[in-house]
């Protein structure tokens, strides 16, 4: 649903060092899946069609690697600032694209509303935005909550325990947060350098400077954060995940080749959405586009071993025409049906060659092509 | 570092019903690697010398369960215990197992220091655990803390957020924690029903009722716990890391096979350890013998194609005599070298079919057989 407020921006801090996570790249740039972690994220926002900007703010020494993903990825709508030494300091230069013009090659339009989300974590969804959008424009600020996972405790001067606070009451405060931009705006002006240099919680800040009691949001369990190197892992397996919802099985419409097809989409239908479609050899195929574009990513093509190449070669030229591979890698398989009567299961050097030389110039567009040969009686 | 202390036992409530996992098995009997979490757990005590006793509390309707991963782990020391409707009483209850006679069919030899420690904490390490001990020795409770997170909020009656806590004041309170077993069982002797039906904190009722200001420990970041879908997957991950840190290639000494191997050692040595060890037909071999009881889970076998599979199996042998298979899924790669002058890459259905029998035999000991064939001129 859309907020009934316009313009919205988004503001993304991503300027963190990452030094809980014990290696050299800072979080946010980590490969999942081959793709940096922040434009996972930039994505997520991307989509959102009632999101006008997107303010990645970056460290200085990260503008252009920032850039060239912006490019690799295709982003739009997204405006690079260069972060200051805090997070307060970084999420301030942020907002101040809106008003002062020294940040951007021009003034953006400034929102009625701005939301400060973290560029790690990748799985938001539109309803938390929209929600604390909403609640941000009744309150002034809202931010979303989790329940805490362990219990709070305070320690005393000599390292014991001093008291545990009762779990129920506290919750913790996550991200996204949205706030009316006048408000987070004047706080960041008022508060000081205490503030932005110590301080990480904005609702803090709208709160002491500008009285304003965020609206708290109770958000799902895919907010999480990705700080360890263990999140990564996670992050990396709900992406797979992800991908591994559909699969489209493209046959040639004659021949054992369509009933390879047929019995695969019903022996994989219980486990899968499994889409099967049989192409006429070179024809245009509107539906197939249609998968492509409804992000698609696993592609099975079964035809006989003489035009496997080409068939598969022409599913790889459609691919390419979208951007899905840019955005993460497709798998298709490509396979080789030998319905002769030879029962030794071999393959020719010659044919070895073409499929491993086309898997490889594939692997450059982010297609990961499988050769699958099939003895068919 | 042994603590200067014994004996020593452990009670890992195993109770819950993991309902923020949002799926029918609770988080502690979820397979990772084909192996349930708890059974990782108790293995991580296990391997400590000096714990005396493991004590797992799980709900009535696990008993079996939890019997069954015993014996099919081979876990040693371990008392099942019938867990209460809540985690306070379920901990109550496996420190009764040293008190009471009705909770086992002996009475366990009272420890001095007990250590409570959760079944979803797969990756303590001993150094922690003796670090809790020494500690609660001194203190009489002791227990690991990690730093927050996330910021933490206490919201006002109408949802809206009444103040936030400095970060850096507070800690998330872990486990494993560490108590003299005199304190712990005094302290839920003393409290009251509602401590025993909302609260979950131990450190908090040996304050409140023995009076003991637990000492603190800062524990690592592998204490964390598993609680939801997104930690299983990175429990799955990390444990396939531990698992693929070493690799050891067997050869036969003769021949091209050996000179396969050390081509393979020599490839991947900068990216992993890797032992390579050169095997007289049918003998056996103490070097081998160590490796696989130094916990190697990666073997790769290279022979000529016409002993392959007879070698490989010698090594399935070894492999089932140890009980390495039992913890985690051990991988083999047999590779079958082709040295004959025909360049077609070609096996015959019968060898197909030997070797499809061999690896789902393997296979149902755990031991998952991968062929290979390699044509070496």
């Amino acid at each position: 649903a859309r907020p009934a407020v316009t313009p919205v921006a988004v503001v993304l801090p991503a300027g963190g060092s990452g030094e809980r996570l014990g290696g050299a790249t800072p979080k946010q740039f980590c490969a999942v899946q081959g793709r940096p972690l922040v434009s996972y994220t930039v994505q997520a926002m991307e989509r959102i069609s009632w999101i006008s900007d997107i303010i990645v703010v970056v460290s200085p020494e990260k503008i252009e690697t920032m850039k060239s993903i912006i490019e690799k990825y295709g982003h739009k709508r997204v405006t690079i600032v260069k972060g200051g030494i805090t997070r307060h300091r970084s999420i301030f230069n942020g907002l101040k694209v809106f008003t002062e013009d020294e940040f951007s090659n021009h003034l953006l339009r400034k929102p009625e509303v701005v939301i400060i989300h973290d560029a790690v974590r990748p799985f938001v969804e539109e309803d938390i935005l929209s929600k604390v959008v909403v609640a941000a424009k009744e309150h002034g600020a809202a931010g979303a909550i989790r329940p805490l996972v362990s219990t709070v405790i305070a320690s005393a001067a000599d390292g014991c325990l001093d008291h545990s606070l009762e779990r129920a009451k506290y919750r913790a405060s996550e991200m996204p947060q949205a706030f009316l931009f006048d408000i987070i705006y004047e706080a960041y002006q008022q508060c000081t350098d205490y503030d932005l240099d110590y301080g990480t919680e904005c609702l803090h800040l709208a709160l002491k400077y500008c009285k304003t009691n965020a609206k708290l949001v109770e958000g799902t369990a895919d907010l999480w954060k990705v700080t360890y190197k263990r999140d990564l892992y996670a992050a990396e397996s709900i992406i797979k995940d992800n991908l591994s919802q559909q699969v489209c099985v493209i046959t040639d419409v004659k021949e054992a080749a369509a009933q390879v097809g047929f019995l695969l989409q019903e022996s994989l239908k219980s486990q899968t959405k499994i889409e099967a479609i049989s192409v006429s050899l070179s024809k245009n195929n509107s539906h197939l586009q249609n998968v492509i574009s409804g992000q698609c990513y696993n592609f099975v093509c079964v035809n006989d071993k003489k035009r496997a190449i080409q068939e598969t070669q022409q599913v790889v030229d459609m691919l390419e025409k979208s951007n899905i591979p840019l955005l993460y890698p497709v798998v298709l398989i490509s396979v080789h049906l030998d319905i002769s009567e030879n029962i030794s299961f071999s393959i020719g050097m010659e044919e070895l060659t073409r499929i491993k030389k086309f898997a490889r110039e594939a692997k450059n567009e982010n297609i990961l092509v499988y050769g699958l040969l099939i003895q068919y009686k």
